[in-house]
């Protein structure tokens, strides 16, 4: 028996080792093959690439090796206001930020300079102040304003003179100008608290932005603040509020969108290298099928005046208070044929209510991007149709912690979007309002926070081009633009040394 | 041209009335396959679950349209320490309760029991306290014990006696047998504090839960405690720690397994209609290969001479320490023929780490079943394999939340894992460590947090059938159970009234 027991054993090993060898090739193939299907897995890096990467991930796994041993010092544990000032010192950050990143596609255009640009504002001549119990209301005038106030109206400088603390006075003015407080977890308890702060902000703002020679030269700066963040090319989403004059003149929305086409071809004289910026009609989606009737006639017409300026249409404001599209199916099919669709949809943590359904409405109506689209995963066979209809998603990651969607942003369904390699573009929504940097600690907080930890430079350059892919442009122009980015990528690889970082 | 106009008008409208008919029929469409995909979609309601049903949705859609509309008031936006004592007066979780639950799949033995149950243990003779820095240790003894302790040990009786303020002391050695606290983000600021609180937990309670005698008993009120919950089946994990007596003796892990035996035979003796309980072998990961090989002979072993209580392997601890599997693929592929996998992984936000990859492994080493599988929704390859292999995925949503994977469970991929009809089986983990009731508050939270809105008994059947279907039990046992189970859901639909709750 003996030689026959050998041989068993000897067989049984050979078993053994095969498949533990078998386990080991099976868990490479998974492995590479879940690395070919996510975003950025079909990039080729070239050799000079490959440097810049090697650089990159060494940061980056250095952060992330030491956090995953000290989890305590891992900032997306918590909210981002405890650790946005902390970004700055990172490599990584530092790095992105120099990337050309392409395109910035999702944006509210009243909250996209932050609020030490706001505070300037407030030292310009002819503005009034009117401090009601908790709330701010402003308005550039050249004379006493009748605004309705619950204080009353004085000139900030006066007020300012009269404080005899200007800098007291200007912390406080200040804070109306972000939603950043120091302790977010007492002032936010509830989406509700953090909604509420944000509507305040627009009304604050909105008032001082709207002084029509302020609106152009805020819109001028922001392209210029995005260019200096390696951006390209903007679509600025907006209500079209009115805009008024120093007598009192108010103008409707269609000037508001005359005065978007000034401010691009005035910035894009001055800096031709720039690729532009186009419009989404983006009015408020709390309102009635009269009022969508007439909304949509205004898209109609401002595509018609100023096709150049004109991406398309949306409707905004906290989702989950409607209205849902659903309730203007009607008239958003009609003009579905006329206008192009980039609808928030699914900015919510409640599944199966009418504001997770507006995924399918956006998508049956045929919107070309979804904002936000937080919910998709929730829906596995939405997700089919993002893929079947190459359906852009506008992801912005900062903005759904900020607004009570989700703590660690570990958990944000991007991690999915990502792995599944659905077309998703990343933007920063409002970073005005949560004072942060225009675009690139969107990136920053995507790539270290929310992608695998094997995610490379090959994912923020498929972010950087899916930017430009799903943007507005067409034709030549996209064309154009493709080729400036690729230029601007490879002019940017070549030049790069990890010691300057 | 009038007429001609008119035409074309008519012919406008058509098409308008049309495709706005058509988008009413495709979104009902989606809706409806998304109903059939997800978990519990295939089942069709009787005349007589209907009318239950209808009570359970009813009450379910006051208490979601309510937070819907008064987000302030939702509970799951919170803490769960903050609203766990404001579930026990929804409808949904009183008739959750009723309902027979089926099996419960994943458990830890020494943290199913809560602290109310074990300070009664603290009234046992023989039971010796040794107060340390913000530590207890705790042992039965006959004489003085001796173990290393950096106070002194004393006889509890006596301990309590000299403290003059019984209850004072019973409330402050109480805080040493739960994680509940009032103020959960100040004391569990990350991970590491939740953890660190937990492995106390585990060494102050289980020093006192492996006498013997204790051991025995507690086992068998865990069954008595699951019964009365509508929980007909148990599989535990162990790490089978050694037992001891009161005169020192202790025993080599291979008794404990036997007091498991022993602990269930008289609980099915006294009760013959429970089904029964088994034991997942589970000892520490955070080990060496020698260790390991001990284990699985040990695993062995017991399979050999208990294969009735015997179901199978696993290793625990906190994930993110390791050991990850991949350190043990080899011992573990080749014993993977005579032992039945049920290993805890993904459990984890830590994205392409080795805790992440631990999915990969378990499903390769042919786990039956996967612990948690928290990151799952990050690997949507990994998904197809869970489908294709037919492996239960043990979820357990309030454990994921309390241990600071997740705050706002609404985030929890058990959303992702029903949308998709995953094999999802709910269990509680841990329940005594956090308070919660054996199971149904698990149940609730799923059932009204997590799953989507409409999600209605079909869900709750499934996952009582799914609790089944995935557990170790086998051929005519398990017919059997099924049997039993589809006769108590009977019974429990045909005497449900919806004014009793
Ligand atoms: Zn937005
Ligand atoms: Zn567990």
């Amino acid at each position: 028996m003996r030689p026959f027991i050998t041989l068993i054993s000897l067989l049984l090993y050979q078993c053994f080792a095969l498949s533990s060898d078998s386990h080991a090739s099976n868990r490479a193939k998974i492995l590479h093959d879940e690395e070919l299907l996510a975003l950025g897995g079909n990039i080729t890096l070239t050799e000079q690439e490959t440097k810049v990467n090697n650089c990159l991930m060494q940061y980056k796994l250095n952060e992330i090796n030491f956090a995953f041993n000290n989890p305590e010092y891992f900032n997306f544990t918590y909210h981002f206001f405890k650790y946005k000032t902390n970004i700055h010192t990172s490599k990584v950050y530092k790095i992105i930020k120099d990337l050309p990143k392409g395109a910035a596609l999702h944006l509210h255009d009243v909250a996209i300079l932050g609020p030490d640009y706001l505070m300037n504002i407030t030292y310009m001549n002819h503005l009034y102040v009117c401090f009601a119990k908790d709330k701010v209301q402003l308005k550039f005038s050249d004379q006493l304003p009748t605004d309705p106030c619950s204080g009353h109206w004085q000139l900030m400088s006066e007020a300012r003179r009269l404080s005899r603390n200007v800098t007291n006075f200007d912390a406080q003015l200040r804070q109306h100008f972000t939603l950043v407080v120091n302790d977010p977890a007492k002032v936010y308890p509830c989406i509700k608290n953090t909604w509420e702060a944000f509507m305040n902000y627009f009304i604050t703002v909105g008032s001082m932005l709207t002084y029509r020679p302020v609106w152009e030269q805020y819109f001028y700066d922001t392209l210029k603040a995005f260019r200096e963040q390696n951006i390209m090319y903007v679509e600025v989403r907006s209500t079209l509020p009115k805009l008024y004059e120093l007598d009192g003149t108010t103008y409707d929305p269609f000037i508001t969108a005359k005065a978007y086409k000034k401010s691009i071809n005035k910035f894009m004289k001055d800096y031709p290298d720039f690729t532009g910026a186009k419009l989404i009609y983006a009015p408020i989606r709390d309102t009635d099928k009269k009022s969508v009737t007439k909304y949509l006639e205004l898209a109609l017409r401002i595509k018609a005046e100023m096709p150049d300026v004109f991406a398309g249409f949306d409707l905004v404001g906290q989702e989950d208070k409607g209205k849902p599209l659903i309730e203007f199916a009607d008239q958003l099919t009609a003009a579905a044929d006329n206008l192009t669709y980039f609808f928030h949809a699914g900015e919510t943590d409640w599944y199966g209510t009418s504001t997770d359904e507006n995924l399918v409405d956006a998508i049956l109506l045929g919107a070309k991007r979804l904002g936000h689209a937080y919910a998709l995963p929730k829906h596995p066979l939405l997700i089919k149709e993002v893929l079947k209809r190459d359906i852009g998603l506008e992801v912005n990651v900062i903005s759904n912690t900020v607004l009570s969607l989700v703590q660690d942003v570990r958990n944000h369904p991007l991690a999915l979007f990502l792995a599944q390699g659905l077309p998703v573009v990343l933007s920063s929504d409002d970073p005005g309002a949560w004072e942060a940097d225009l675009i690139s600690e969107d990136f920053y907080v995507a790539f270290v926070g929310v992608a695998s930890k094997s995610s490379d430079l090959r994912l923020l350059k498929q972010l950087a081009l899916n930017s430009l892919k799903y943007s507005a442009l067409e034709g030549d122009t996209k064309k154009t633009a493709l080729k400036k980015f690729n230029s601007e990528w490879n002019d940017f690889i070549n030049r790069f040394e990890c010691s300057a970082y």
